[in-house]
């Protein structure tokens, strides 16, 4: 199906994006790059707040997640491991007319790109069978640029994090379950980028991968594996808490995540993928939507919304293949464990044992391991359990920073008419960021220019909020003007210094007129009480 | 000269960097790959915190600067605009008899990389004449893979910060004199990586480009350009100041920088280009170096050190350059300087268009524009100073982020002999970051785990403290044993709730001991007051 070619809304927020200095596309000057954009000083400082209160919340204020910093280039052997050299690959025909290439279900949408003018959204040459093109950017490491020194620019953050299991572990005195988190960029060679920067080519990721006892090893430490209700938060983690149980957590988490930052309920969507539509490792995998103005509609008719993040539970598929293809154990010892294994009847034992045997050798057999050594190895693996030893479940929320931004900047987007004496009607426009993701958190503005004394009150209310958070000062124009252009930035707050605020009523010496973006709502406050109240709203 | 094989103090910083969680070999499971380093828990800490309070200073603590976060992979053409494609080389050799390639200026203290035992240090086979090797990792976007589909990782930050010079004046109400800062990562396909992550191939850089007035258009407006003493901070930024002044001002606020995070100026030197060293287009250019254990000594025996940020003054070339490629103009319109020229007497103009004129000329003729063209141009842009009209020259403080992180590290390794009543002695070490940068800021230590009111009330004072700062509970062994991790972490406070805390002292009911790493020294503090002493120390 093809793409609308008309979308009012998406057009004018992308004009607002270049605009304001959110959004510009990256080398512009030179016609610019397919799928590639780049953050103004206002985007830059949105998606500056996004990652670091996600980095906030997933790290800094959890005791069970600790950071890493990895690099997008990494051993191809990585993307052996994880499967992306053999199967990240689109099928693609090549035209016999035209000599295009073409995504192989794309062919009726996409321009011809050798003569984009003469059969645009078609291509009537014949095509060749298809072939997989891998997505992954491909270049050369060291100087003598060999196959042996092919390499990729990663296309997720997750497989680093993996990697570099068995480090953290060693290091930061986390003991599973624990869960190891990411921010960076990643890059897919996407043959046919769309939605502006929804679908682009360099993206950043925010991924956390969550690891967790399986669930035999649950059963065995605690008896049996907590039930869970089917939906809604399911509180605090707890011992007894098996995959299920996480992923539920971590899908709710998550949620709250969104709904702190502004993006409520039901701006949100969510999509549980079908058994069909799984990985063949992974049990569940829950999708968070947002509702773009670009998101189709369902047959009946309602917006399901575009992927913000998938929450997958991905079995202990990622550490196991690192395992084989590295030859480095990936297991855990656990203390717990080989202490209540040894207690457990002979018949739990089996029950479990068996249990443990048969998904082991279920992902070996699957991953192409012949039936035989399968066996051999999964019996191997089962018999670790009375030793202590597993490998780690994991549960893996991974976001797109690129979406969200997105995401914040078209739920923010508010279209305001106004009517002037003379009844002609003007349309401005408010972004309505939730103040703790704005780009400027609040406005200070000398009532005039020309008032020395203005001016030195104003810079000292600047300088007092300063350290703390982002602050725009402004002294040109009409204060009119100056809160419109703190509207279009998304700032939530406007502090103006007038006349009042020296004292000239002596009752208001010292307070500043405070003036809410969403209603435009005006407020007295005391100079002292400032910075708290501030602070309190946009942390 | 050969790299010394031997040195302790790198040997130790790398070992306790992987010890710790600072910095891990990337892909190590799969034997790691040269020239690439991942940042562990506390590395990813300390370098967070390095890139915030960077951020921070430069822009959202300033007026003049704006953000930027532009993507890695840009136009090719960005990187012919720069000269990158055509001279960021390195000369390399290859051996006729071991076919290993060689930097020809390193073939005596490179090992042979095919037989590395057979040859290390020096590879005696007869080599070809030196070929230049481009230093830019090269990759394909889109699916074809033609020549036209070359694309660059990029070198540098700079040039995204050229490309987006007009987007980010347009949309942020910035004028000269004003900076763009950005932070991001940067790929060198370096021949030979070294000095564990000083030289690496992927590595981040922070970058400010701070455009300012040409000398000429200074003197059209404030009749003379300021003159500044050639040492020391010339202190707040003049309309008057030409170059000169704001390439001191920037050596000086960025020596104030890493003052400000711990590297004092004996830790520091300094390099000034000379003009044998210098880029054709370059003014200045000022190296601020850190004494790093690898550093050799100059011919006096005494240590210079090795770059941490280069501040160079690189006169108009870059915008000019994308001016000359893209073809879209890059000069801006200044209202000061179009009044002031009309109120210039004659012969003041006259002088003034004459040395813009021949600046511009032999920017033009040094960039290989013919005589005839050069002039011709060169005499346009002098007749846009009447109009107001003139390209930015630009001043660079350039930082490595990986090479700061290891300069911080190197820094605050500290050891301490400490020996027991038997008179044994043992060494330990103390990481002793100045508390801005410190990846943990205070640790909060239950005197015993076992006792739950003890438990409860310092999971409170974490609770109270989370919020503003990175916290680590720890409530494992000893007290000295944990206070010892803390050391090792480089963590400035640690707090320990005991039974005065819980009132068993009536007067010391509510207050914590606070434990200062670098002197071991403990005093009294009340709980109400720990938040803000603690914040005082860390912003």
């Amino acid at each position: 199906m093809a793409e609308p070619k008309e979308n009012l809304q998406m057009e004018k927020i992308v004009s607002l994006c270049k605009r304001r200095g959110f959004v510009f596309q990256s080398s512009e000057i030179y016609g610019g790059i397919n799928g590639f954009w780049d953050y103004g000083p206002l985007g830059a400082e949105l998606k500056r707040n996004v990652k670091e209160l996600w980095w906030n919340a997933m790290t800094r204020q959890r005791e069970d997640v600790a950071g890493l910093e990895a690099t997008i280039i990494m051993s191809p052997k990585i993307w052996e491991a994880s499967g992306h050299v053999a199967t990240f690959s689109d099928p693609m025909v090549d035209c016999k007319t035209c000599k295009g290439r073409f995504r192989a279900d794309q062919t009726d949408e996409i321009p011809c790109p050798q003569k984009p003018s003469k059969c645009v959204n078609q291509c009537h040459g014949e095509k060749t069978e298809a072939r997989a093109f891998n997505l992954m950017f491909q270049t050369y490491v060291g100087p003598t640029a060999t196959a042996a020194d092919i390499a990729y620019l990663r296309p997720e953050t997750a497989q680093a994090i993996f990697a570099q299991f068995k480090n953290v572990l060693e290091t930061s005195r986390q003991k599973v379950p624990f869960g190891i988190a990411q921010v960076g960029k990643a890059f897919r060679n996407e043959v046919t980028p769309r939605n502006f920067t929804f679908r682009s080519r360099e993206f950043e990721q925010m991924e956390l991968e969550f690891f967790i006892k399986p669930d035999e090893v649950i059963e065995a430490i605690s008896g049996s594996v907590a039930s869970v209700p089917e939906t809604g938060h399911p509180g605090e983690p707890q011992p007894n808490w098996g995959w299920q149980a996480w992923h539920q957590y971590w899908v709710e988490e998550r949620v709250r995540f969104y709904e702190g930052i502004g993006l409520s309920r039901e701006t949100l969507g969510f999509h549980h993928q079908t058994p069909k539509e799984l990985a063949h490792y992974a049990r569940a995998c829950t999708d968070i939507l947002f509702k773009f103005p670009f998101s189709k509609k369902d047959a009946q008719g309602n917006v399901t919304g575009d992927e913000l993040e998938g929450i997958a539970a991905r079995s202990d598929f990622d550490l196991s293949q690192h395992q084989r293809y590295s030859g480095k154990p990936q297991h855990v010892f656990d203390d717990e464990l080989r202490s209540a294994w040894n207690k457990l009847p002979k018949e739990k034992q089996d029950d479990l044992w068996r249990r443990y045997y048969e998904n082991r050798k279920n992902y070996l057999t699957r991953s192409g391991v012949e039936a035989d050594a399968a066996a051999k190895q999964a019996t191997e693996d089962a018999n670790g359990l009375a030793k202590g030893n597993y490998v780690p479940h994991v549960i893996e929320p991974s976001a797109g920073v690129d979406r969200l931004i997105l995401a914040l900047i078209a739920n923010a987007y508010s279209e305001v008419v106004k009517t002037d004496d003379k009844g002609k009607s003007e349309t401005t426009f408010v972004m309505k960021f939730h103040p703790r993701v704005a780009p400027i958190k609040v406005g200070v503005l000398p009532l005039l220019k020309n008032k020395p004394e203005l001016v030195a009150k104003a810079i000292a209310v600047r300088d007092l909020l300063r350290p703390w958070m982002n602050v725009y000062y402004d002294d040109g124009g009409s204060i009119g003007k100056r809160y419109a252009r703190q509207d279009e930035a998304g700032t939530p707050f406007c502090v103006t210094i007038d006349f009042d605020t020296l004292g000239e009523k002596p009752e208001l010496l010292d307070t500043v007129t405070i003036r809410y973006r969403d209603d435009g709502k005006q407020e007295r406050l005391k100079i002292s009480e400032l910075l708290a109240y501030l602070l309190s709203k946009i942390r």
